[in-house]
């Protein structure tokens, strides 16, 4: 089987996940006239989803998004879809790629909307374990389009969308049609240089986890707090600013070039400052992001095992210096109790065991 | 030249460091009889208690101390002193050692109270480098004997004075000599097995270094804080358990036993808890410990280098994990921006360099 355009040729989108993003994604994406199959995981959100009909979006988008299918069934979902764009929790992303493998069709594209670190090569390594020999095209995000929240079921706002989007598809060959697909619905998307990039653009993996861990009292006291604003103080902030250091020469090394996290603050917000402490309390978009009052969360549990994990261990293949990603990656292994190396994106599950840096290029490159 | 008791027996004591733990046993010493020696680098302090002629100190100890002598020149402080107590923070212990040097005679004990981790073998390297051929004998203590603080000079309050303390001398076979001598003034003084003990018995490198850091963004926040009441938050609690189980498999591998930081808690405070977060609430002592408002303190820049530092590198040695240890260091030196390991009691700078476990055991045994 091979999946088929519309009439008209406009792509049929399966959006595999229903949470803020990807009901934003389904109701945009249905209110701007695609067909969408909307899959998720919980029925309570597809019942109430197929009760009203669609998707009541609001914000930076209005409308209401009528869906062709919402479904608990993943095979229904996928059915005659073209573009298959997965809005998920990472830590979801590979058993939902083992859900995806038995009904996969030739060129269908598989787009991780973010793929955090790694998502893609994630995705493609566990279709081959389960012998998957569809001719798909993968290809990721470096994070997710929208700023947006589902205040219930069918109805999602969108508060923000990005100015532009990094996408990145394996092999890099096919980035530049991969992205001419996508920019039929959005067209900020633009083509990076190959999944390295896109994943190493990560910039959660830089502003949760080691700004979370060093917030533990905080987290576990009786005090209201501001993630952003009261969370990056000077010290935390130049802790995260020589991380970010390490991210940009794993990059480097594999020949990269990235801009560094304050760079990144002015280019996504606008918000400048001297010190990463000061850039993101010039960010009004923080301005309401409240911190943590448990410290099991996102910040950690995902954050950690597809980001920090993959980024040292792609770091330790070129030789570059890790020592503060590994450090917040021990330390959250000791806080939380659990080992992000061997259960996340290592490289075995990544499919780049016993690969060279040259040997990765070239896979990136080439499939 | 070799020391020689006063008439009545009684041994001179020099005191070097007049800080609040210094003036408050210089200030005992002499009340209770002992002629007293002391010499601090500062000429303000010094000049003050010479101008009142010794200390008045109150609390558990009450009256005025008249010293025989307060200086600012260590070697006429250490002139004609039988014991020569050091009472100074660990990372000074170093210059003090080398400013000793070439003044001590046959005789002297040094004793170091309290000597942080490896304490007593950095003097002793200390001194041999300086080519000094005095028979002295090195001894340390546990912790400081004193809950203490010095409003001004001159005047020492004693909140508290602890039931016992430990004390080891090296070699170990000098251990009973020196507690005999040392119980004169303290009859609280009893004998460990040896120096490996004391220095693995310091519960500052559990309770500060590692509790600071998960408290950075507290510090550089507006909240004032308790530090143990506040800080030592269930995770950061159940984290310092974790280091607390490293630094006893580090002195086991060494033949030493040594009681949790619960059951110290119970010994020393009588602060009972199923959790190290709950004991330390249950200890009064505790009710009025700040937090600190700033990064750079003791908590870091002494008890790292003087405390984790040499427990983790004693516990590489004998092939025990130390990876908390390790983490707390290392986040340390990034914070702090310092390279702890390489300034701090690491093995070269312990005289430990190349030494096995048997090596190092026999080495304290027997000198």
């Amino acid at each position: 089987m091979t999946a088929q355009t519309t009439a008209d040729n406009r792509p049929t989108w399966a959006i595999i996940g229903g949470g803020n993003g990807g009901q934003s994604l389904a109701g945009h994406l249905a209110i701007i006239g695609f067909a969408v199959q909307l899959y998720d995981i919980f029925p309570e959100t597809i019942d109430a989803i197929r009760k009203a009909g669609g998707i009541q979006v609001e914000g930076a988008v209005d409308g209401f998004g009528n869906l062709e299918l919402a479904t608990t069934d993943i095979r229904e979902a996928l059915t005659g879809a073209n573009i298959i764009m997965v809005v998920a929790p990472a830590i979801a992303h590979r058993d939902i790629a083992e859900a995806c493998a038995p009904h996969l069709v030739d060129n269908q594209v598989i787009f991780i909307h973010p793929g955090a670190t790694g998502g893609v090569l994630e995705f493609k390594k566990v279709l081959s374990d389960c012998n998957c020999k569809a001719a798909i095209t993968l290809a990721e995000a470096e994070s997710l389009l929208y700023a947006c929240r589902c205040p219930e079921p069918g109805h999602a706002v969108i508060f923000g969308i990005k100015n532009e989007l990094m996408v990145a598809a394996l092999p890099a060959t096919e980035t530049a049609r991969v992205v001419e697909l996508l920019k039929s619905a959005f067209p900020q998307m633009f083509a990076g240089a190959n999944v390295l990039e896109t994943s190493l653009s990560n910039a959660n993996a830089m502003m949760h986890p080691a700004p979370t861990l060093l917030n533990t009292s905080l987290i576990e006291s009786d005090h209201d707090w501001l993630y952003y604003w009261d969370g990056v103080t000077p010290a935390i902030g130049g802790f995260v600013e020589g991380l970010d250091q390490e991210r940009l020469a794993v990059a480097d090394a594999f020949g990269i070039k990235l801009p560094d996290i304050l760079e990144w603050y002015r280019i996504h917000y606008g918000a400048v400052g001297d010190t990463l402490s000061e850039a993101v309390k010039c960010n009004q978009a923080y301005a309401e992001v409240k911190g943590q009052k448990k410290l099991h969360t996102r910040y950690l549990l995902e954050d950690i095992p597809t980001g920090l994990v993959p980024m040292a261990l792609l770091g330790k293949i070129a030789g570059v210096e890790v020592a503060r990603m590994e450090t917040v990656i021990k330390l959250g292994e000791f806080l939380i109790g659990k080992d992000f190396t061997a259960s996340g994106r290592n490289l075995e599950n990544l499919g780049l065991a016993a690969m060279s840096v040259e040997d990765i290029q070239d896979y990136i490159e080439t499939g």
